[in-house]
């Protein structure tokens, strides 16, 4: 099978099957995603116009049955950031584009009048067709009624109202194998972006799943068995992610004195506990009807760090609630009630709202005195305004810059536009480098110093000092760019980190899937190359080491406990992206 | 008289007079404030933050009997552009800071609490007294009251709510000879900048208005009399300004089709001599009250171009209207009712609202559907909804780019944030030059190419070809910059390109008020040393040539009547600009 892109045209409503270009073949996920926004999308172009594009790709390995493999890779310029993005979910749908030969799927132009169409994929090719009345919908809503049009067994890509209404915090869901909504390609806007192709959904209608291409099949087999008891044998993927899920840290980053609280005052939470992971298992073993808090979002998954949050009847509330998610929508706002963070979450879920950023939205008008911090119904309220499309509801939808520049609230935690996650930059200084180093604006999965600063997997590098920490994040964010183009789980980390045969296992496996003969430098080189790329975009884009700054009072005001503000130096970040900004 | 700073420390409540440093005794207006905030204010701090100072400094010339020197610069941080800002603003202040001997008055820092803060200057010296009650009036009311206060012989520069709510299209207003509020530095949201400082207002009590020192008086007294004759000459500002005011230019740019209009789609507008100065003039004439329909914005001026403009009882409803706010709130919304466009100023002029911005944001409203092209009963409803400060009003006053972001709006034409004036970049190409190198954003007054484009003033280039007008631009913005450093109106350079003698007698003049022995080329210095330091600041801010873009659809989509695109080469200006990229 040779592998192919498809090429979406929006405004001709014309699709076309392409060769891969042959530097893109070597690479996949992000590292093609982000290699075509450079090749193909002109960098000062307006987000929401004509000029730009929507990449979909499927990482190296997916498609396959390598563990953990089924990350779906989603990029273009950003309409938060105005950069480059790169968004990626968990999903079957990663294996079934990697399975049905698609290196990337390439959205372009916009079309005439107001129709918003469906890019209906299958066994047979492509086509678009109109959306009809399915438009305006809810994700869960949308879900329902699009498997009423087609049949149960399809996979889904969709937007909600959000991106229609083309809002820069709008994400792009992804189904999980349950096809529940919940999974998303949250960051940066790309569902504005999808929006503003009047691209409602992808269908994909496939029974092929792990049908990708493998040169050497003996080998590839043995080194993911190898793999996966590696992940398995590892305390975090093999047992605190899988038990508790990711929200396991919520208690671990309070005991840490990093989990910002009342938008970044302070960083522990009393109520932490009460929305914490452990929390959230029992709830769930209580009100039963799931049997077990975790699942996994793509097959293949070995960690199956998901959850389905139930309501007090048992029901599904809310699939899943991820510690970001639980720290932006509660100790964020000082909201220690796991069922209002879930009611959040939904909704968030169905407008197709990150929920980070919309996190921070809320912080930022409960900064404004728009509503009260604490005041969980009224976050409620604000998120439906969302929906409705309310002058309000626009205003939060934009995100947090948004809320704090209509109201002129200074305090708003975001870099290049993007909200802050749920780490304190100042008691996790390593993650605060990445925050203001990457391209992708405020991201902790861009270089997740969490690893070395706080669970010591890998190595400890004091999360309070300055020092270490520019290289830790520089090292982490080629090492995820690179697992990013695998289509790897960034939750691998942990095990690769720790376990000595963990990264050769994964060049066996690269070997094996493609036929060549890698080593660990292709595999930092593969991560390198995509960071070159990426700085390259926002370089043309008018992106200097300027941008590379957390908000200033992240180095004037001390956070308790600990005291410590972000004091690591300027100058040492801004000569380690020197390194990243030699495009060739 | 030994010149001081006066520098106000708001959080400390704290008021000093310092001695001029030596590199700033040789400038004045805008060569000192954008040479202030280059050396005290951090580029990268929040524009709103504690970091950021507002200067407010007089002309090289102001407080001297030299005509048309009574330009007030205004300079910091731009809170709409985030890159460095002067603007300036006709004014009797301009001549009585220079007569109480103050080159600036710096702001800097902000206070506890929410009281609001006068800074009140007399020949005694300065103090701050709490606003009080007098914080949140609309410039009209709070003008009235303030002469309450204190007496009725005092000039006052204020800002309206749109600024104490750090709206990001606040401007500061300042007193005409009469008094009255409608004098603005309008443009980049200095009025936000001043209200994040919880300065409500700086009240001049003083008598003094031409005494500032002056070395050879007689040689003085001499230049500025041939000067007047100069301007008095000339047809322009000796007779179509006079006559008519700048709306004067309405019917001339809609014959050269080149009136931007139903935000920007067309160059010409059906209705545009019935929103001319011409008839402005005949109903200020015919509806009585005022006598003539031009005034003075500062004594010493002997062009006149401002109006005052009556109500349909002759009383005066608005003061001034000048061409780009009729075209802003007039053609730019499809709205020719000059009445219409009249209550819509006042109510900016009330707010402390820039005209050209609001008029901007207005169309952005328009074209997402908020309210239909040519509402006007719709369009004053939006603004009031500013003056109450519901959220619609809160995206309004924040400024087109505000509105655009907020409801996915593409056809957006600002440049760094700011909205482009009343002249079509496709039809008048200089000025198009001029709206994406300078680093003020999208900005008229800082290099006029009307002058040769249009006017023919010191010659002529084709606006419709690309051909000469970067050259053009930067001449004029060169020339400019020295001009609002002298504090002359820039409508004193028709007459300046126009006569031989123009520029030799300004030469003059300021030899004889300093006692130097200056030449032409030191006049271009003085310019050419405040744009470098704008762009060094800009720079430091994050600025590259990435944002000397106009928006795409102005190279992309042809202006009726002529079918025109922008088409200047970047390339061009870009190597334009690296001559400002020198500082030293």
């Amino acid at each position: 099978m040779e592998e192919k892109i498809l090429r979406v045209n929006m405004a001709e409503q014309k699709i076309t099957e392409e060769p891969v270009p042959e530097p893109y073949k070597s690479t996949g996920g992000r590292g093609i995603t982000s290699r075509i926004i450079l090749d193909e999308v002109e960098p000062t172009c307006h987000p929401l116009g004509k000029q730009n594009k929507l990449v979909i790709a499927a990482g190296i390995l997916s498609g396959t049955k390598c563990p953990n493999s089924g990350r779906l890779s989603i990029g273009g310029k950003s309409p938060l950031t105005n950069g480059i993005k790169e968004a990626n979910a968990g999903t079957p749908i990663a294996h079934q584009l990697a399975s049905l030969g698609y290196k990337a799927i390439i959205v372009e132009d916009i079309p005439e009048g107001n129709e918003q169409y469906l890019l209906y994929l299958s066994d047979e090719g492509a086509r678009l067709e109109p959306a009809g009345d399915l438009a305006g919908l809810g994700t869960y809503e949308f879900n329902g009624r699009i498997r009423e049009r087609y049949h149960e067994k399809i996979y889904v890509l969709c937007i909600g109202p959000a991106g229609e209404r083309l809002m820069r915090n709008a994400g792009i869901s992804c189904n999980d194998p349950e096809g529940g909504p919940g999974r998303f390609a949250g960051r940066g806007g790309l569902g504005a972006l999808m929006g503003s192709k009047k691209l409602k959904a992808i269908i994909f209608d496939t029974s092929k799943i792990f049908h990708a291409p493998i040169e050497e099949k003996e080998k590839f087999s043995e080194g993911s068995k190898k793999f996966v008891k590696i992940l398995r044998e590892n305390p975090i993927s093999g047992e605190g992610l899988p038990k508790y899920g990711t929200n396991v840290l919520m208690n671990l980053v309070n005991e840490a004195g990093a989990l910002p609280t009342k938008n970044f005052r302070f960083g522990t939470f009393e109520g932490a506990d009460k929305v914490s992971g452990e929390e959230l298992a029992a709830r769930a073993l209580s009100r039963g009807g799931v049997g077990t808090p975790t699942h996994n979002c793509h097959p293949g998954c070995v960690i199956r760090c998901s959850n389905i949050y139930p309501d007090e009847k048992g029901e599904a509330l809310c699939s899943p609630i991820e510690y970001e998610t639980a720290w932006a929508l509660g100790p964020n706002l000082m909201i220690d009630d796991l069922d209002i963070i879930a009611r959040l979450n939904r909704i968030c879920n169905d407008l197709g709202l990150d929920t980070i950023e919309a996190g921070g939205a809320l912080g930022v008008a409960m900064e404004a005195g728009i509503i009260p911090f604490g005041d969980g119904s009224g976050a409620i309220k604000l998120l439906e305004e969302v929906g409705q499309g309310t002058p309000l509801g626009h205003i939060i939808g934009q995100g947090a810059d948004s809320v704090g520049k209509t109201y002129g609230v200074t305090r708003v935690a975001t870099v290049k536009g993007q909200h802050l996650p749920a780490y304190d930059p100042r008691a996790i200084k390593g993650i605060g480098v990445t925050y203001a180093m990457t391209t992708m604006g405020a991201d902790h999965t861009a270089g997740y110093s969490v690893t070395h600063n706080l669970l010591k997997a890998g190595g400890y590098v004091d999360p309070l000092k300055p020092e270490g920490q520019v290289k830790l994040s520089a090292d982490l964010q080629v090492a995820t760019a690179a697992l990013d183009s695998f289509g790897l789980c960034i939750f691998v980390a942990f095990a690769l980190l720790d376990n000595p045969e963990g990264w050769p296992t994964v060049v066996d496996i690269w070997n094996a899937k493609t036929g060549n003969n890698h080593s660990m430098d292709d595999i930092l080189e593969l991560g390198r190359e995509v960071m070159r790329a990426e700085r390259e975009f926002n370089k043309r884009v008018g992106f200097t080491s300027a941008h590379d700054r957390l908000p200033e009072f992240f180095r004037t005001e001390p956070l308790p406990p600990h005291n410590t503000v972000f004091d690591v130096k300027t100058e040492e970040m801004d000569e380690m992206n020197e390194q990243f900004n030699m495009y060739h």
